[in-house]
């Protein structure tokens, strides 16, 4: 996958929110009771994420699913 | 799941643009090279979709990802 799919890009977006709010990876993964590791492989956009998942996420950085993906560029 | 989690309410809003379109279940899935009954699935709200399925879904539709969830009140 290059740098330019969805799944690339929504990480790059998901980052950007998570070190907004001025939290680790790891405490956010912790706060969505999420393991880190698998946290940490989506913000380097190498997961195609589920319907669930983008929802866990976008729960705990506190916008809309919907919002996620527009800041992807999607 | 029940009717309010956001895999039925993405079906519906799927199916409602689908329809708009005018165009059948089965000339869609085929339009987007979808096999017919997992296509079908996905309108039931039967499916955990992932990003990749979600995106060639709005591709067919020709709607931003993002407006997709936006319909689906999410």
């Amino acid at each position: 996958m290059g740098t330019d799919t969805l799944q690339s890009r929504i990480g790059v977006a998901i980052r950007a929110r998570r070190e907004a709010m001025g939290i680790s990876q790891e405490d956010f993964a912790d706060h969505i009771e999420m393991h880190r590791a698998y946290y940490g492989t989506i913000e380097r956009g190498r997961r195609n994420l589920t319907l669930v998942t983008l929802e866990k996420i976008a729960v705990g950085l506190g916008i809309p699913p919907s919002r996620l993906l527009k800041e992807a560029g999607s």
